[in-house]
């Protein structure tokens, strides 16, 4: 089944998950686990955040919740296949955290127009989601968010790779899911999902044997004539 | 908004999952990254395997995937609380995998109707998932599962009690939840979660807080008369 409607719902965060409006059992606790909780039902906003990407059922799109699951799993399991050294625990607590600033910035699908001010939107969003921990835990999240969105070290540089892999092997596994929802083209996706063979060339081959295949079925364009010229 | 139907589908693994059905394009890879990406499909079925609970919004029920991914960032956020010494990578790791088997075996709620051959189903799904991978990260993955499902080591004690605790905060976040839907009473959801004190007293008295507002609430039943002859 294909989705023929793109609709993208920047969330607003509901009333029930908001750090004021917790019952009152909350007002209890101690101060740093108030805070830790909080954090935690703010973040399950997360799992209503959609993505541009098909489930491989085809039957809904995916969320940023279950994408980040599905990351850690991706880590956990292609770790083996990194050019480089990789720390895989700090790979996947980056691929845990890297989507929870979408819980107020919403998601930006890799083949959509951009927003120019997601990145604003992000730092805003990771300056009060992360904030609500005690200040130990807001830096470490922070600092690890940031690593990843800087992409400059091993580790982020292999966790943004899977981030760009597992929508290619969702699109695959689709009928060319979000490349057909946006025309892309075989130059465009090759540009955009540039990042997995800086972080593992295994895998940067395995996606161009997908995109070339995908060419073929025609759910990938090739390039116009007048790129050519 | 409460959800008054409760149904579980036992997903069948759907066509576009199974091994034999990926594209062409993974029949030229290595087997052993063959087999790692056939595991990685496989386990996208989890976000089809819809739980009791409801997410903190209220909107739906919550699926297994993005479950599990918010049962790492608890494990994460409160390793401090442990009463035990823990390896939180490893907690971490048994949480990202603890799920995996319902994607052939379907979900058992903790408040619903017990399935006797849901032990049979799950050992049966561990061999089918886990054993896609290659030998020895399919023997990994099987020992993590099992530490969890056995519940005796340190990781495995405070993984469980993550595992009981959050449906208990989305009960807490939507006017009673599951409890309300299976019409629970206290001394059933006492000695049901009971096993969030093994992991840790001080989320135990959180848990015990939350469970008598919700009987002041109305959410929880105390014991029936019978119940105290």
């Amino acid at each position: 089944m294909a989705l023929s409607v793109i609709v993208w719902v920047n969330p607003l965060t509901p009333l029930a998950m908001t750090a004021t409006n917790l019952p009152a059992w909350s007002e209890k606790l101690a101060p740093r686990l108030k805070s830790q909780i909080e954090f935690l039902v703010a973040i399950d906003a997360l799992k209503s955040v959609y993505r541009a990407s098909h489930i491989a059922s085809n039957e809904r799109r995916e969320n940023s919740a279950e994408h980040s699951w599905h990351l850690t799993m991706f880590a956990r399991i292609l770790a083996e296949h990194a050019n480089e050294a990789v720390d895989i625990e700090r790979v996947i607590f980056m691929l845990m955290v890297h989507d929870i600033v979408e819980v107020d910035a919403g998601d930006t699908p890799l083949h959509g127009q951009q927003n120019p001010e997601q990145e604003a939107n992000e730092q805003a969003a990771a300056t009060r989601l992360f904030g609500l921990l005690p200040d130990d835990q807001s830096l470490l999240l922070r600092q690890c968010w940031d690593e990843f969105e800087a992409a400059q070290s091993a580790d982020a540089r292999f966790a943004k790779a899977l981030d760009r892999l597992q929508p290619v092997l969702l699109n695959a596994l689709t009928e060319g899911g979000t490349w057909k929802d946006y025309e892309v083209s075989l130059d465009q996706v090759t540009s955009r999902t540039a990042q997995i063979g800086k972080g593992s060339d295994t895998l940067w081959d395995m996606a161009n044997a997908i995109f070339n295949e995908a060419v073929d079925h025609g759910w990938l364009k090739t390039a116009r004539p007048a790129d050519l010229s």
